[in-house]
């Protein structure tokens, strides 16, 4: 049966998250109906997987997912195929791949990145309401990334991890955690092969402490060596957060 | 009575456009009316006066506006107080200045900037929904820019002027014209002293063609020269182009 690889965007505001859950409608739910669709007789109900299980509010530009179908279908039609069936979710499939032999979009993922974007002016956002933190008070963007830097590299991330996340092991690489102000903006670059749950929210809400000036430098550091999520900052809110891309070693052979 | 400049942020979509119109709600009309609460007892109602007097479902990011108020009031309190009378309407003051003796909002503006943005992939805009036009068709880029470079400079700019077009004179001087494609968008950066009516809107359409193959990149320039309307492209839809800043000599002190 062949498994396809397909990369997808969606807008986090009306979903409950990736993952099904009973209290409301998933990006998975979605997916996995609009694949359902397309199963030949007596096929049985597809399920989708994701390369990284987004929370509630979390947009994506380039999730990957995979899902098994019997019927053969070029990565065009599929991608096709499932945004129409997927209408009128804010979801779409944006290229698909037939996955070479032995991938997996989770567990074969070998690097990801996140943007995190503030929006740091007095005016409320307007043209990118729902896409970014507001916060209303001058951020020292140069002190952030400056900050982030001692964050880089394999440690515990304890500090910086939900009490809910399920990983065995708190211990992560940060690959790269950039902090540069575009005009009114502040953009967060976070690039791991894996984060925790809420790891890079609570990176950012740390961060922003910083760039207020209510923390020094050296503090998210010394968070970090703390390793006690009750030392952090808050959970920086959703909606500021975008997944951009995962990166596989096989590619897909994207179309 | 103090002259304020204030640059403006808006949506365009919900809007008639800048003009008050007897159609529906204007941007003008919002900001008027955000601005009549700020009126001493007695005083006229006040009027605002746009660099631009941007199409219905035309975004501004930078847009710049004038209102004379007798009340005097910092910078930084007239937009907080102009922001809390225009709620909920998606338009936001993002900075302010006492305007500099003999400054116009309009007729003082020596410089104009807008972008416009394609989305070229088939799958539909989900994050990008209503600020991109979308493309389905592979664009040429390369050629698109080729093409717009014919058309820098002074020129007779009929063929791509709305009929309803009020300017006395057709001339305008295109300072830039680009066209740059950035991973699944099209980007069309315009800038010039002023813009005739649907100028930048008939410019994309028809670099569109180019972009698409179905006219060389010759042929916008043959457009121009023929001065007739009805031998260009389409006008791109407003929800494409946003108007990014204005400049002044003097400039605003903004604050």
């Amino acid at each position: 049966m062949p498994l396809y690889a397909i990369t997808i965007e969606y807008d986090g505001a009306p979903f409950v998250g990736w993952q099904r859950q009973d209290t409301g409608l998933s990006v998975q739910q979605v997916l996995e109906e609009a694949a359902a669709a397309l199963l030949l007789p007596g096929e049985a109900p597809p399920e989708v997987v994701a390369a990284g299980r987004t929370d509630a509010g979390v947009h994506a530009a380039g999730q990957v997912v995979q899902v098994a179908l019997a019927r053969d279908l070029t990565p065009a039609k599929l991608c096709e195929a499932l945004n129409h069936h997927a209408r009128p979710h804010p979801v779409a499939a944006i290229r698909a791949a037939l996955a070479p032999e032995g991938w997996h979009a989770r567990f074969g993922a070998v690097h990801r990145g996140y943007r995190y974007r503030i929006l740091n002016r007095r005016a409320r956002p307007v043209l990118d309401g729902g896409r970014v933190w507001h916060i209303r008070h001058p951020l020292d963007a140069a002190a952030m990334h400056a900050a982030a830097q001692g964050l880089l590299g394999r440690h515990d991330f304890s500090a910086f991890r939900a009490a809910a996340c399920q990983a065995k092991s708190p211990l992560r690489t940060l690959d790269r955690l950039d902090v540069a102000r575009i005009g009114a903006e502040v953009v967060v670059t976070a690039e791991a092969r894996s984060f925790l749950h809420h790891q890079v929210r609570n990176l950012v809400g740390t961060l922003a402490e910083v760039g207020l000036g209510r923390r020094p430098v050296s503090w998210p550091r010394a968070v970090l060596e703390g390793r006690d999520r009750a030392k952090a900052g808050q959970t920086a809110p959703a909606e500021g957060l975008c997944f951009e891309f995962v990166r596989y070693d096989p590619e897909p052979g994207w179309a």
